[in-house]
């Protein structure tokens, strides 16, 4: 159960209710959720903190298009009511559709659900906030249409929200935030912006440069709307990957718990040198084995899982202690070349038992994993709750990491060893991308058992405090500690910081949208309540 | 001979004079350029107008290091001088070292030129404003690093000011914005930023990951710094390419003018797909000629050059109407599988010659073109200035194009037809980046004709209006129509430009940056004097 919405600070319940009667005239009764079922979404539903009021919503709004968000905004500004914007499918890792401020009345855009066009030629798509993945790979297939999205761990997420946290996946197109191009933005005093090529207003999406190129003529503005409160996004260009003539799947079980450096190092050289193109995967044997079967198949007590019982499982699952899955496609001719460079490079590493697949460009692979990387979206990735039995929940804790197996197995330790500490199993994994790795560890817990979430909750805040020792930072927080990442960017006395907060008052005065989204809160709210 | 320097508007030469002394206190005598010889490289020196005064400095001025600017920016904040920075190499076909605002003080960082480290293994580098690709690129000789620099066209440029521009070259790292990794910025108000990673204040470059990862924490601002006047760029981070094992380089030349489409499309396919991962060009018969013989060897009347003279100049020098150049990077094995794949792919136009050499990946190449290709910078991007004999003088026109085979023949009609007009010969090609080209068309003249100087002018203004009409824009322009350019972005009345001089507005109250870059004006300049 969900606790009752909380109002927005400042306000009085009357002039509340002013506002969402204003709020009720542009999108219809129906689309304002304003307690019980209807609201329970918009809460955090793995809250890592005792009280779930924490981060509880005012009401929910879900607009059917710019017009109505435009109107919203006019009432919010002149009531200075906060707005949480969300769009479809939700992280149930870093807050689920939860506000940062509580009392804020989440703008919920899953309703602004069109593809407006997907061209095959140049391989593109122009979609709204509404769009999942599941929606957009559906489209292509519908269309025969010989193209691939590049799906994240979850299926459900929105293509514009995920991209704009953002996200990642599994295949060449892995990097979301850098294969968006072109995206149509409604800001806080309502002026709906096109950024780059879009500018030129030619009447329709095809035929533009808008989805081709990004930067257009200027100062380029995209980026500064991902992971940010300074607009909301309405429409976004996203390169598709053109379907290969064939791929092949490979996963590669390494023996040893400090093969990770040599794996790291190794697959680093594979990827600068363009072999391995795609976002390939590093998974510890308990995050692999999680998909497979339940934690209490091998150890059923208190605390981290042992040693001996993590051997156990890696015998009995035919697993190694980190696993890599990756996938190199194009030409038959070229990735079967290919294929040998990876398996001479990794026969380096003593024990390395490797299996791989060749598909034909329009097959598909059983595993989830496996799909992801052939660009069929899935929610596999809930699987995972299934590790430690109940109602499982999950909090992420997501540094980045230098693509060097020293810097790599640096990471592992610090954080098995708080983890170890706090009672919780390494579960985690690095996504390679070149220069640098996402490492990923999520705290599972049972979302019934209070203790165990508050104690999930400090193991992430130790970890952010251990990395930030060690110079590393995360590329993405929980609500909870938004501002304590947002503290630790702090050159210069927190210069970025400064410098967000300036262009924030500039371009949202009234400071009504996403109050305190990644630490950046608007002038109003700045010193007082304890918000840096 | 450049015209004498132009006062500050606004400013009395008394007021000037003491602004003036006040920046010699803090860079010293020597590095302030008031007039003749010393202030000369500060004029536009192919100026397509009557008047070279339009883009006159006042002076410039040369600090040493990141204190010296913003002791300078304490300076021209409080008497309200506009400064325009500039690094070091110039573009002459877009204004040079010009300032857009006559009057302006030019803001020279050349003599910040550090390379303040390069790391082999995750293959970065992280430099000052005035280190060149000349210098970067003998750095990595130097110190026998196994890393590529990506020349731009001239090797004497700035590695930060050509990548702030958006300038692209020939090798898999073509797209220099995109391999920008981290940035030190001054802003207007003197505090320094150091964006993503580099907030994490790790004391040190190496070990943090400031060069590996783009986005940081938060909103991410590189972008806004870049064909901008929000900051002062001082250090920036930018990828480096892993020297080869080998590298193949192809040339193949098509008979006709109008395989221009079949070309473009087939190349788009192979670059989509990863078989060429370079920024591919493709020359027009007279920009390839000129890198080999001057024109008047075949056509030394007035206006453009006939197609009996172009025909001849084909069969004399052996070279295509148009002539695609290209590079394939990586394990000789692989690279012999891709250079069967293209030849298999453009055999389908009939005609086609193709030619290729392979080379170990220490091997050089000799021409200059070729150069590029292998990361080795040249200079011979101004042998085109012997084209028209005397001493010739260029402007650009940069439409960007979608890669699609149409287009790129709508284009070049377009530009060919209007040049003709104007007396000019096309002059052109294009520059494929997957979806999207370069075109880039140069108007060459000579310098000392001001009528022929004029022309080019306005052939350039109408070829924009004739582009906008078509729904093209260019992605960068002289100074003369950074305004011009600017406008034709103008979905929903203008409001990306609005954005931008908000954002302008918050970053730099007093407009003492670069005023009029881009089309961007602070609001003090905006409204007078005709600029919007």
């Amino acid at each position: 159960m969900s606790p009752g919405p909380v109002l927005p600070p400042g306000l009085s319940a009357a002039r509340f209710g002013r506002a969402l009667a204003a709020f009720e005239a542009i999108v219809g009764a129906p689309n304002v959720c304003r307690e019980g079922a209807a609201l329970a979404p918009y809460f955090d539903p793995f809250a890592p903190v005792a009280d779930a009021r924490a981060f509880a919503p005012a009401a929910a709004l879900l607009p059917a298009n710019v017009d109505e968000i435009r109107a919203i905004l006019r009432v919010a500004n002149a009531a200075r009511v906060p707005l949480w914007t969300v769009s479809t499918g939700r992280n149930f890792a870093y807050g689920g559709a939860a506000p940062r401020l509580a009392g804020s009345v989440v703008l919920d855009l899953q309703r602004l659900n069109r593809i407006l066009d997907v061209d095959e030629r140049l391989a593109w798509a122009l979609v709204e906030p509404g769009v999942s993945y599941f929606d957009l790979h559906a489209h292509l297939r519908e269309r025969g249409l010989k193209l691939w999205v590049d799906p994240p761990a979850a299926g459900w997420g929105s293509v514009i929200g995920n991209t704009l946290e953002r996200g990642f996946g599994y295949t060449a197109y892995g990097d979301h935030a850098a294969t968006q191009c072109g995206m149509e933005v409604v800001l806080a005093n309502g002026d709906v912006v096109r950024t780059g090529m879009g500018a030129l207003d030619a009447g329709t999406y095809a035929g533009t440069a808008w989805p081709l190129y990004k930067p257009g003529y200027g100062p380029s503005f995209d980026t500064l709307f991902m992971q940010s409160n300074y607009g909301i996004v309405t429409k976004m260009g996203l390169w598709l990957m053109p379907a290969p003539a064939a791929y092949r799947i490979g996963e590669i079980q390494f023996a040893r718990e400090d093969d990770l450096g040599a794996i790291v190092d190794t697959l680093r050289a594979l990827q600068l040198r363009g072999t391995i193109t795609q976002h390939a995967v590093v998974e510890g044997a308990i995050r692999r084995a999680a998909s497979i079967a339940p934690r209490a198949r091998w150890y059923a007590g208190e605390g981290p899982m042992p040693e001996e019982a993590i051997a156990a499982l890696q015998r009995d699952l035919g697993i190694g202690r980190w696993n890599l899955h990756y996938a190199l496609y194009g030409e038959p001719e070229v990735i079967d070349v290919q294929q040998r460079i990876v398996e001479r490079a990794f026969a380096a590493v003593a024990g390395a038992r490797m299996l791989s697949a060749r598909y034909a460009g329009n097959e598909e692979p059983q595993g989830g994993g496996d799909r992801n990387m052939a660009g069929i979206p899935t929610m596999s990735a809930f699987r995972m709750l299934d590790w430690r039995g109940g109602e499982g929940a999950h909090v992420d804790f997501s540094p980045l990491c230098p693509a060097d197996g020293r810097d790599a197995m640096r990471q592992y330790t610090l954080v098995k060893t708080r983890a170890a500490e706090y009672g919780f199993d390494y579960y985690g994994g690095f996504t390679a991308a070149g220069r640098h790795l996402h490492h990923v560890f999520a705290a599972i817990f049972a979302r019934a058992d209070a203790t165990q979430a508050t104690r999930a909750g400090d193991l992430l805040r130790a970890l952010m405090s251990d990395a930030r020792a060690a110079g590393y930072g995360v590329y993405r927080s929980h609500l909870l500690y938004m501002d304590y990442a947002a503290a630790q960017y702090n050159f210069n006395d927190g210069a970025l910081l400064r410098l967000a907060q300036t262009v924030k008052d500039a371009l949202d005065p009234q400071g009504v949208l996403s109050p305190g989204k990644q630490g950046v809160w608007p002038e109003r709210w700045r010193g007082e309540r304890g918000y840096t």
